[in-house]
């Protein structure tokens, strides 16, 4: 009999689980100081909500099942389209702009490879109802200041209007199965294979001026400077010019966050059609083929539910790519304070007595429940890089105090047991 | 088209999930201090890690199903067997003791009813390989100040040593059926039905002596004197005399814990067979029902699924009922520290600027991304009972500066933006 734990899965040790909660922090902290408020979903939902959202191939990649009363249910495979049912079950009436956050697990049923996992963490935001451009460029001020707060230095946020592009195949009139099959194209990146597509041997489309217009546009990516280059592409073409205009007030709300440091790339997808307005993604180079850490955009997923046109901007954040990203501290701090030992068996009971006092009073303190002798206990508390060494012997006891040992310096010194906590805290 | 959260799941909203995060909070900071360290297991495990724990007949109560490659797996009732399933692959080199803890949700297909839930969390403690009864001892002081800390004054600890019951079956030679069959019934904590199945008209056991002694132990309740009683009453017994020593020597632990506030109760009996030594539950009486907010105790876990001979004590809070017996405070600090409104169009862009500033120095800030006018967006911000509104006109905004006003007294005063911050953080 040997149990291991699901394929796809991890366990979290704790100095990983240590730096995880302290990148969750970070960003926490970050959220809440653009005033969004955390919110929780459950882990399954019904079937047909992400069905619904992004068509029957997502079955494929996900961990669904019937209940025992024959439900249809599944693991979630991201948290947007639960947050927009959350909003239709219970939001409705709030008034908005509504701010919201969340951090959870996801599922996908999915080849486990390097740096993806069946069960994954997604730490996002939801913006609903707010005015356009403002709140995107509220939401992505929020993503860049996140990025900056967890010392990603590397981190490019490239953003697009997908209006334009839309616009293009407006003007040209081409179907909406070829606009799909087209914009999965230029999901993937590959430039390559977009221009076989478009001027190889079986076009996808038959038009050759459409055809160039796209295969520059695709190439464009710089600073907000480009938006003359793209307007001097494609600014004739009137059914892009609310777009471009939408993306040039934005461009004037991101200087007012103080935000420069983006890129303007008509090359971003995301593939799925209920975004209505801006895309992003954030790509950290050096992360290779996991280098997406984040992707968003404003899009009207409400109404798909069956409610009413609700614009939200969002984002999430993988937050296991992101940890693959962020340089562990060199050193990381000791879990403990302090480490209480008796010198021998005489003062056994007092160490418990002496660790609850240094615990009530806020310092995280171990105390001695194996069997080791002193000496050995003494080398263990060295391993675990405990700071100081709380040494309970008999004589010292009787007159109310203790031996504290720096692990550091090796210096000891006899202290009462009254002002003990006190004396470990200053010097920590 | 409509979409609801699956039967028996939750949503949390806003205050709600933050004060489920701050009673998270002072539990880690508890745990943490006790040198525990957090740990984190996938959401499903293998079906048959749970069945080999607690038998074939805890799968009608399980979310399980075969995933896409016809494994067994479920989403995981409990997380005692997957901690025992992490030590067995990754710990057992580790020095011991290790102390871990671990938050999460748990899942249990049940009749959704008042307070029972079918995705529900966990917040939980393993000590492994300590030396007893100073482990326990450890344990029992960790659950008792969780509970102090949270305020919880009604909580009672119940304490028994399964050893003691176990001793008087060997004594008997009654055999192992209808030991559990006893302790199934002791674990109901109905009274009644247990005199009527030793003393009725269909006695399980065909022994005067021994049911007479049962009906007396299991009415056992009492502070840690009674152990004199428990002593007068089964210590003639000498199948029970180590366990009965066992209980005076956690006594003794206990009292250099300070822990004097617990019951020893021999009606305690949690049902499992793999409990070894103690078992203690909490029980909060004004939850009536679900009064049970914690079960824990000491077992041999790790040799059940085929590793060596590691005895662990653990306990869990079952969070969700320890929410239902926090009082709520009574003003919940407000979300955010100031909201930045611009008095009209002309400083709108502005208003981004100075969020962001204030937001950069840690004031957790709202500013305005909606379409309402001054006033009502002043109106709105009562509302959300922010402390600081800051105006921002043209005129204050050309010598630098804004008008700060407080919500609360409704006094005004006009702040440079360089000292906004630190000025509103003050006031705080």
């Amino acid at each position: 009999m040997e149990f291991n734990r699901p394929r796809g899965t991890r366990d979290f040790l704790f100095d990983e689980m240590r730096e995880r909660k302290r990148v969750e922090n970070i960003l926490r902290d970050v959220f809440q100081s653009y005033a969004f408020q955390e919110i929780k979903t459950p882990i399954f939902e019904e079937l047909e909500l992400f069905t619904t959202k992004s068509g029957e191939e997502i079955v494929d990649q996900l961990y669904n099942f019937k209940d025992k009363s024959d439900r249809e249910i599944t693991l979630r495979p991201e948290i947007t389209a639960p947050v927009a049912r959350l909003y239709l079950n219970e939001l409705t009436k709030t008034a908005k702009p509504i701010k919201l956050y969340y951090y959870g697990s996801c599922f996908r049923y999915e080849r486990p490879q390097k740096g993806r996992f069946r069960q994954f963490w997604q730490f996002g935001c939801e913006l609903i109802g707010a005015r356009s451009p403002d709140g995107e460029a509220e939401v992505l001020s929020m993503c860049n200041t996140s990025l900056e707060r967890l010392g990603i230095k590397t981190a490019e946020i490239h953003i697009n209007h997908l209006g334009i592009i839309r616009g293009l195949f407006k003007h040209f009139d081409i179907d909406s199965d070829t606009q799909r099959e087209l914009m999965i194209i230029i999901d993937k990146g590959d430039k390559d294979l977009l221009k076989e597509s478009l001027i190889g041997e079986k076009p996808l489309i038959d038009n050759p001026e459409l055809n160039a217009v796209l295969i520059d546009l695709i190439d464009m990516v710089g600073n907000k400077n480009i938006i003359k280059n793209i307007e001097d592409l494609v600014g004739d073409y009137e059914e892009t010019v609310d777009s471009i205009d939408e993306l040039k007030d934005l461009i004037k709300a991101l200087d007012s966050y103080n935000l420069e440091n983006y890129k303007l790339n008509l090359g971003v997808a995301r593939g799925l059609d209920y975004y209505t307005g801006i895309v992003f993604e954030v790509y950290i180079p050096e992360l290779g083929a996991q280098k997406q850490v984040c992707g968003g955009g404003t899009y009207s997923l409400i109404k798909i539910f069956g409610g009413d046109e609700v614009e939200s901007t969002g984002f999430a954040f993988g937050f296991d790519r992101l940890m693959n990203a962020i340089k562990e501290p060199e050193v990381l701090t000791p879990y403990i304070d302090a480490y209480v030992l008796p010198i021998n068996e005489e003062t056994h009971f007092e160490s418990f007595t002496i660790a609850t006092k240094l615990r009530n009073q806020g310092v995280k303190t171990e105390v001695d429940l194996s069997t080791r002798k002193f000496k050995k206990a003494l080398k263990h508390a060295n391993k675990l890089k405990v700071p100081y060494v709380v040494m309970v012997g008999k004589r010292d006891l009787d007159q109310g105090s203790v031996t504290l040992k720096n692990m550091y310096s090796g210096e000891q010194e006899i202290v009462s047991v009254n002002v003990l906590a006190d004396t470990i805290k200053k010097h920590l």
